[in-house]
C-alpha cells in the first residue's frame, strides 16, 4: 500500500481518492482495535470491539472487492482524520485511570470511529450513484449497514451497562 | 483558552474533558468556515456554509452556557480528532483544481466534521443523562438537532445538484 496521493482533476479521482481514503481508514482501525480489545474491561465490550475487529476486516475485503470491480489497484492514501481520532482515542486510554471510566472513554471514541466511516460511505455510495459505478453500491451499503448497527449496538450497550458503571 | 488536558479519574472528569474537547472543535469550525465560504463556487453550497458559519458560532455560546450551568471555566482541550478531520478537508481542498469538484469535496468533509459533532454531542447526552447534570441536556439537544438538520440538507444539497455538477 503507498500512502501518496494524486491530483485531483475529475469527479473520477476524488471518488477513487475518497476510496483510498476510507481503505487506509479501515486498515488503519484493524490496527487500533486489539489495543481497545486488550484494555477493555467490561466482557460485554471487550465482545462488541472483538467482533467489530472481524467485521472490519470483512470490511477491508469487501473494499479490494470494490477496486477489483473498478479496475483499480488496491491502495491506501493516508487519511489524517481517521489518525486524528485514532490519536484522540489512544490519548484518551492513557489518561483514564479508572477501568470502568476508560470503558466508558472507549466506547465513545469507537463510536467517533463509526460516524467518521459512516458519512464516508453515505458519501461514496452517492457518488458511486452519479458516476453510474453501479456494480459497487451493494458493496459499500454493506459496509455502511455494519457501521450503522454498530453504532447502535453501542449506544444499546453505552446506555444499559458501561455509562451506569463508569459513573458508579 | 488552554488547551491542556487534567487527568482524567472520573466519569465527572472525562465528561468535563469532552465537553473542553467539543468547545474546542466548535471554535476551530468558525476558523475553518471562512475558507470554505471564500472557496465555494456553487451559491448554495455558499449560502449553506454561510449559515452553517452563523449556526456554530451560536452553538460555541450554548456550550458556553453548559459550563456556566455547570459552574466549570469555559476552556477547550486539543482535539486531534477534529484537527485531523479539518487538515484532511483542506489538503482535499488545495488539491482539487477544479471549482466543481471541490464542492463535491468540500461538501462531503462538511459532512465529516458534522458526523462528528453528532457522535460527541450523543454521548455528551446521554453521559449527562447517566450523571443527573439534566439541566444542561436540553442545550447539547439543541446543538445536536443542528448538527443533525444541516447533515441532511447538505445530503439533499449534494444529490439533487453538487454531485451531478461535479461529475459534468
Amino acid at each position: 500500500m503507498g500512502f501518496f496521493s494524486s491530483p485531483i482533476k475529475t469527479m473520477d479521482d476524488l471518488y477513487l481518492h475518497t476510496l483510498q481514503d476510507i481503505y487506509y481508514a479501515e486498515n488503519q482501525i484493524t490496527k487500533a482495535l486489539p489495543k481497545m480489545i486488550e484494555k477493555a474491561q467490561d466482557p460485554a465490550l471487550k465482545q462488541a470491539f472483538l467482533r467489530h475487529l472481524g467485521e472490519t476486516q470483512g470490511q477491508v475485503k469487501r473494499l479490494e472487492e470494490v477496486f477489483g470491480v473498478l479496475g483499480k489497484s488496491v491502495k491506501g492514501v493516508t487519511c489524517p482524520a481517521i489518525d486524528g481520532i485514532i490519536k484522540e482515542a489512544e490519548e484518551l486510554i492513557s489518561d483514564c485511570d479508572d477501568p470502568e471510566v476508560r470503558d466508558a472513554a472507549m466506547l465513545g471514541a469507537a463510536q467517533a470511529v463509526e460516524h467518521y466511516e459512516i458519512t464516508r460511505y453515505g458519501t461514496l455510495i452517492a457518488w458511486s450513484q452519479q458516476l453510474g459505478k453501479n456494480k459497487v453500491v451493494s458493496l459499500l451499503e454493506k459496509n455502511l449497514a455494519e457501521e450503522k448497527a454498530t453504532d447502535v449496538s453501542l449506544t444499546k450497550l453505552a446506555e444499559s451497562k458501561i455509562n451506569r458503571k463508569a459513573a458508579a
